[in-house]
């Protein structure tokens, strides 16, 4: 079987690393993948596109959201698109040189990326560890002293041979990141066409639109030809192009591939109408929880009528305070 | 004169520290403030709630994005929103402690949080300094030891008492945070009306919404009603409510306030139709740039139809890569 390079963001052992082992499993009939660190994604950007081998990069995570660095590189790059997107759960082992208890760790240093430790403080305080901070968490695991903790992702403990003293030792579950798995162009073409040709089911696009004249209702009509056509929008963000205050380029994430005949006709439709179009990924469509949103799960605050608004709710405190008119 | 609290995220010397002496400065005629450094956010949104004072919070910067944790605790708080909105500069000088020069310094530690380091990597290498990551900049400068050299905003010099080596030592100029200063509800109604009233100039609004309904075309809807009200928005993005997968509230900044009866018609259609919605913000509307969208300013590829859209350029090579169908 092929030998293929997969680049994803090092030292070994970061949640990139752990993404980037996953998809070489989930690949594993497309090659036999030798995976890569690299240091930093720019890096990741050019070998990929440069035909090195394909590159596993940080897209969304639900608590801190996009990782706007790496989008706008992939708008930018002229040769990389996603054809697969990857959650990786955001959970931290505690590793100690092998054979230390955390006994013999009590009051000593604690060592990970200064948000890893942010993410641990329970822990942290329970065993009166002293917070010290290192430039990633598997560089903390890879530079592990006897008598200290580093805290990371739990592949760390078998990468640099540490004894792992606890597992989940983060203050919340439930943190994901999700990773898109990315290549030249044209083999994403050729990917998606054999996904598509064997009738591998239903497929996510993320699209970047940038209009070219600006002013009220740009967005509005842009969206209304996407609703127009059915497509459901599962994530929209607005970004500044390349930084430059003052411009606009959208990028949303619909249910829909590129090629099926409503999601084409409205993408024909507004490049005819002069706006700049750029597919950045087409995925198979992610498993999705869908709750109805209750009205216990909204946010503190706020104006909401329901059936049985009352007369003049418009005037009231609540909505003056609420909406600040 | 009033004393009033300030609250910024500490330690001391924080780009959040430099916002809230630029605020204390612009609302020096309110009150004299102390700034007060808390450990976290949640503590400053806290405070501000409870009535302490004011608080600054980190909102969004034009290289990373918004500062998502931040607007979803603003989303949730029931009683804060912001009445202005500040931007610093994200420069940093080079500092040691008083009367050693770089060339003592050289090949020895240089110190800042992971990002900073990753920000100043020129200067790093130029001066052969060994990179050691610190949980702040501000941490970094307070922590300084002689022979070493701390990386981190202006402030730090005076406040810690250090040489400033090097001025502006970022690889890149240009990146920028922007804060918003925030303060109990009724606090803020009270300071728009008299900013209103004095007759203050235009304003923008940050508001949240969340349709009770889901499906193809709620958020074009949504956005149908501002564009037929003539609200032009400079900023957007849709979150998961609380981090929830498969919920939806979308983040609008709009260069209207909410008074403005056009804006009042758009926000009472929008709740009638029983949508949730919320005004985070209102503040005195920022100077911009609007520079018209060039083709030299688009990223490379994508799809771009000019005037002269050839005939069937639906059915190019180069139409299939950029949009993947």
């Amino acid at each position: 079987m092929a030998r293929m390079k997969l680049f994803y963001l090092g030292p070994e052992g970061t949640f990139t690393h752990q993404a980037a082992m996953t998809a070489a499993d989930q690949f594993a009939t497309l090659g036999d993948f030798d995976l890569i660190a690299l240091p930093d994604v720019p890096a990741i950007m050019q070998a990929v596109q440069s035909r090195q081998g394909w590159g596993v990069i940080a897209w969304e995570n639900n608590v801190e959201g996009y990782v706007v660095p790496n989008l706008d590189a992939l708008i930018d790059a002229p040769n990389a698109a996603g054809f697969a997107r990857i959650s990786v759960d955001v959970a931290f082992n505690a590793f100690t040189v092998r054979g230390h208890s955390i006994y013999d760790c009590t009051g000593n240093p604690v060592s990970a990326h200064p948000h890893g430790l942010a993410q641990c403080t329970r822990f942290i305080a329970e065993h009166h560890l002293q917070p010290e901070p290192a430039s990633s968490n598997a560089a903390a695991c890879r530079d592990l002293k006897p008598g200290r903790v580093a805290l990371g992702p739990s592949i760390c403990g078998e990468l640099y041979d540490l004894d792992t003293l606890a597992e989940h030792v983060q203050d919340f579950d439930g943190a994901h990141t999700e990773f898109l798995v990315i290549a030249p162009r044209d083999v994403v073409q050729e990917l998606n066409a054999r996904a598509h040709s064997n009738d591998a089911g239903d497929f996510e696009t993320i699209i970047t639109f940038i209009p070219l004249v600006t002013g009220p209702g740009v967005l509005a009509d842009l969206l209304d030809v996407l609703r127009d056509a059915g497509l459901n929008m599962t994530s929209f963000i607005s970004r500044p192009i390349k930084g430059h205050d003052g411009t606009y380029s959208f990028i949303a994430t619909l249910d829909a591939a590129p090629w099926e005949p409503r999601f084409r006709t409205a993408l024909e439709e507004i490049a005819g109408h002069g706006d700049w179009a750029k597919t950045l990924a087409v995925y198979p469509r992610r498993e999705r929880p869908n709750p109805p949103v209750d009205a216990w799960m909204l946010p503190e605050g706020g104006v909401h009528i329901t059936n049985r608004a009352p007369e003049g709710w418009q005037y009231t405190e609540e909505a003056r305070k609420e909406l600040l008119w």
